[in-house]
């Protein structure tokens, strides 16, 4: 791919930064962070600024634009990704290594004395706002706020904001209505004498209310804002939405209801107009509770005094323990979804030798399949279909520029997931369809180790995901080898991929602790720039455990894979597996043969069951 | 023991609480917190005010008395010490716990509206302060600096602040002259443009200077403030120490100096005042370096515009990496003293089935043993010397109350450390002097498979020390045991034997990452409360690893002990151990053999190396 030439883009946003007409004061430097308004990780089109102004389209990344210098911090994922997307205009930003300053300090390093540092108060979350402004106000600088979005004035031909129909789900899906929900909520408020509550983030939102949408690709999303009170529930939505008939009979628009599980509709632009006068109306000691990662904006609409803020809100930790009717979807959803790979991997196995099969062949093939399978909605990101060096790209989309064919000479690895009505997927496998050398083995059965020693793990209640994020890495640890990411994130039910509040990473350490009943993904990677890539993903559940001693009744957790495809044994050195971990790995197989097989057969794939009992033969350990 | 009964004393705080004489309006509630006017955590007899109050000594704990309350929050170390030695006024809060508030979520749950919370701006870290004055203010209720300690006022017999004579170390021990120490500090305040470095800490005081003092048990520190400028070094200190000669010379206050190496020598009280007058003469953009740990009262000196606060300081973190003198003096240190606890094991071992031998003897036995070795100069803290069910208390220390006959029938821990003029040891051994049974034997494997996993855990440069916290942990919790508290802690130069910045801890997220020539301890251990606990402590240095691939030329760390003291082999079921595991402890006790071996035998301690010998034997499996 080439970079993309930002030369006028930045001289054009450079001359808006000092225009009378958008700032009331010229700025010296304009920061353009990744989210929308919701702080969103996937965002609308409308709201790709960052990756219009700098050409840098991956999912986490702030610019940053002075006068002399335009800068993007983006984390390991994304540093080769980042280098190929922008041109030289731009100064790569590689966060999580020693020697790369923070945005603050190297702001407070570049900006003449006494500079003005603008932003979009909607963009960024109230938390960020809070730390840049103060690290910027200690070195004399300020942080202001500027009301009309800098790039969306540069940007002629910006598409608009989405407004797409919603989906109702019901109880058979959801396990708890909405009203329980609200119920649930409004109990954790009177706990924390809290009078108000705005939902924020749009996942939130959609959870809450039983409702999903497709105004953000891959996330089942569509925008909005809450504010629950105690006795009153308003909606800020827009379009004709709430004219579909079974959108109101959901939520009950037209019944004679409890008062307080009347929904309000009311205009999506009108969220802050409406919060202050809810500020407006608070006496003292009252409390209005908000998410730390809510926008400036919306933040600053309550005053100080009446807010109460914590960076998981009660709806974010509801939503990540999955009640039974969400874990049985998961699971159906996950038996569909090796259906689909299954297939396609079978498929690939004959196909790929002819050389006909692209990286973005291979992607649209396993949405196809995918397709083919019951509730199927959307993909749940975009897919990852790497081959050879393209692998070591670590959230590689294959585009025509750099779409690569599959070879028998080249390590192929697939990260991909869909969305279906009953679950959300999100799984990785890595694999050769010609004879991998001994060295490819080796790092990908060191990966392996690492991803058994997570999903076997046995921890108390109560513990933290980000202390099991070393487990993945021990293996690699002992031949000098790492990853740059994280283990694994959180995933949510027929909705985001990636949520919180829990997760596997050497990074977070605000995270809840794990919980039966909450599902985050374990995959462990190793990337060889310009060589290849490795990583093994599975979604799997927090189940208790048993263990000999129960830690004095505190009780036990591990893990349960819910994702079922083989992982390839040709890639595997067995003679580097503990008897343990080959007992780990013919346990899974025997049970991908088991659950997925009985699918295939009654899906009538034949000829791919006969793959599956193949591939899930047991481990023979090399004479 | 029994507990301190508090209820006159109590009473009598609560009179000085509204007494106009102290406060000038009454409190509600006043913290006494652990610490001293430098964040010790060791402390003076003077300063012991949290003891005091409460009866609760343990090194770590705050007390919170109201009108009505009084409560103490301590850590998993100190739960069954708190209990046996508070009476019935207290409330034992456990930190750690699911359910126990925050002191201020607390204070906010009983204290009446308006309150005001009292507390000595000197005994107070500046961080505590804010936060704790922040969700007060955010109740309703108000943080105010008393300050007269309030403690004090009802102490009638409070002991006076001690003023011991220096000891000044030279070249050969500490690597670097304090003028070089005082050079490199300046250039990093020059990098962050610091006009001003102010050190609160003692131990930093003592590292800058190169003295040590006895002011304080079991750290060889001194009641010291210094300010350093760039050109200017005033070094707050009381008595008539600066007399010595050998300190005038060490310090060559009566040399000719170049101006900027010439030390001013002030009273420790006058330490606010010169501070303030440090503060009055600043210019705009002028900055003072602090810890953001030093006392409320040293940091609100310095008018809040010009202090630059940093969890650690350039001092600590230069500290916490030792030079080639300081490490081959820990090295010597810890030959040393394997071979006064060889002596005491083997004295033990004839000893114990004879039935005379108590906790306290064996404790002061272990001190007769250290003090035999040259150079030693003290304890490095209270030795725990415990049986049976006192070996759960995990801060143990034995007095005659307390005090139990070790037997053949029960495990026997030993927590012990020294201060040697050239290093400072701490090592933890648990023994049987009997047959242990299965379940202790079980037990005691899976700490020492703890502990071999982080002292032979390879692991890429900048990985932080609370990453390996897990796989310490790791074959406990496979059995459901686990234990309440860190894995290690950074190590002093004869200096404090807990330091940081480093450490390995679940607790710890803002570690510095661990370093070659950094010094920690590795010492998971398993606690069955009334019947036994168990503990496996080394201290370990970093050092560079080699490994195959070497993460890229990043380069990668482990571990080599230090300490060289035979693990009891009786108490390892063999069988439990992987054969890496059991060629790490065979490796182990070779060197233990080679090393203390040749101290012994050039020591003349014949019998003693016979008992190394026997004990250093290869683990032999069970048929």
């Amino acid at each position: 791919m080439s970079p993309k030439i930002t030369t006028e883009l930045l001289k054009q946003l450079r001359q808006v930064m000092k225009s009378p007409k958008y700032v009331q004061e010229p700025v010296q430097a304009y920061i353009v962070p990744s989210g929308d308004a919701h702080q969103s990780e996937y965002i609308a089109p409308c709201d790709c600024r960052r990756a219009f102004i700098s050409g840098f389209d991956g999912s986490a990344g702030t610019a940053i634009v002075t006068d002399q210098h335009a800068a993007m911090w983006t984390d390991g994922r994304y540093f080769l990704q980042a280098a190929h997307q922008m041109d030289n205009n731009w100064t790569l930003m590689k966060m999580g290594l020693k020697d790369t300053p923070t945005q603050e300090d190297w702001l407070v390093s570049v900006l003449p004395e006494g500079s003005k540092v603008g932003v979009d108060p909607f963009i960024i979350p109230a938390d960020q706002w809070k730390r840049m402004s103060k690290a910027l106000r200690s070195a004399g600088h300020d942080l202001v706020p500027i009301k009309e979005n800098l790039i969306d004035t540069i940007w002629t031909d910006c598409p608009q904001r989405p407004c797409k129909p919603l989906i109702t789900l019901d109880l058979s899906y959801t396990g708890v209505s909405w009203k329980d929900k609200i119920a649930a909520l409004r109990s954790k408020m009177a706990e924390r004498k809290v009078l108000w509550f705005v939902v924020t983030a749009l996942d939130e939102v959609a959870w809450l209310f039983n409702l999903r949408g497709s105004d953000v690709e891959y996330n089942p999303v569509f925008f909005a804002y809450a504010v629950i009170g105690m006795n009153t529930i308003r909606l800020f939505i827009d379009g004709d939405r709430m004219t579909d008939p079974a959108v109101r009979e959901h939520l009950q628009l037209d019944s004679t209801l409890e008062p307080e599980f009347k929904i309000q509709v009311i205009p999506y632009g009108s969220i802050l107009s409406e919060l202050q006068a809810v500020g407006a109306g608070l006496s003292p000691k009252d409390k209005v509770w908000l998410s730390d990662k809510a926008s400036y904006a919306v933040t600053e609409a309550i005053p100080k005094a009446y807010q109460y803020l914590t960076p998981y809100t009660p709806i974010c930790i509801a939503k990540a323990v999955k009640n039974a009717s969400e874990t049985e979807g998961m699971r159906r959803a996950h038996i569909k979804d090796a259906v689909a790979l299954c297939e396609l991997f079978n498929w690939l196995e004959k196909e790929v030798p002819k050389g006909t099969v692209t990286e973005i062949i291979a992607a649209d093939k396993a949405e196809e399949f995918r397709s083919q399978q019951k509730d199927f909605v959307e993909l749940s990101f975009a897919t990852i279909s790497s081959t050879g060096p393209n692998g070591a790209i670590i959230h590689y989309k294959p585009v025509p520029e750099t779409n690569r064919t599959l070879s028998v000479n080249e390590i192929y690895l697939l990260d991909s997931g869909a969305q279906y009505k009953d679950g959300t997927t999100d799984v990785t496998r890595t694999m050769h369809f010609g004879t991998p050398s001994a060295y490819e083995k080796e790092c990908f059965t060191c990966v392996l180790k690492g991803h058994i020693a997570v999903s076997a793990a046995i921890f108390p209640n109560g513990t933290k995901g980000h202390l099991l994020d070393s487990f993945a890495r021990s293996a690699l640890w002992d031949c000098g080898l790492d990853y740059l990411h994280g283990t694994g994130h959180g995933v949510g039910s027929f909705l985001n991929v990636h949520e919180g509040p829990c997760g596997i990473s050497y990074k977070t350490f605000a995270d809840e602790p794990l919980e039966a009943g909450m599902i985050v993904s374990d995959e462990p990677g190793y990337y060889e720039d310009g060589s290849f890539g490795i990583r093994i993903e599975n979604v799997v559940l927090v189940i208790p455990a048993e263990t000999k001693y129960n830690f004095k009744n505190r009780g036990s957790l591990t893990f349960e894979p819910l994702t079922l495809v083989p992982i390839q044994r040709k890639m595997i050195d067995v003679n580097l597996l503990t008897q343990k971990e080959r007992n780990w790995v013919d346990n899974y197989h025997q049970k991908c043969r088991e659950v997925v097989g009985a699918e295939l057969e009654r899906q009538g794939r034949h000829e791919t069951l006969q793959w599956l009992i193949r591939e899930t033969e047991p481990l023979l350990r090399a004479q």
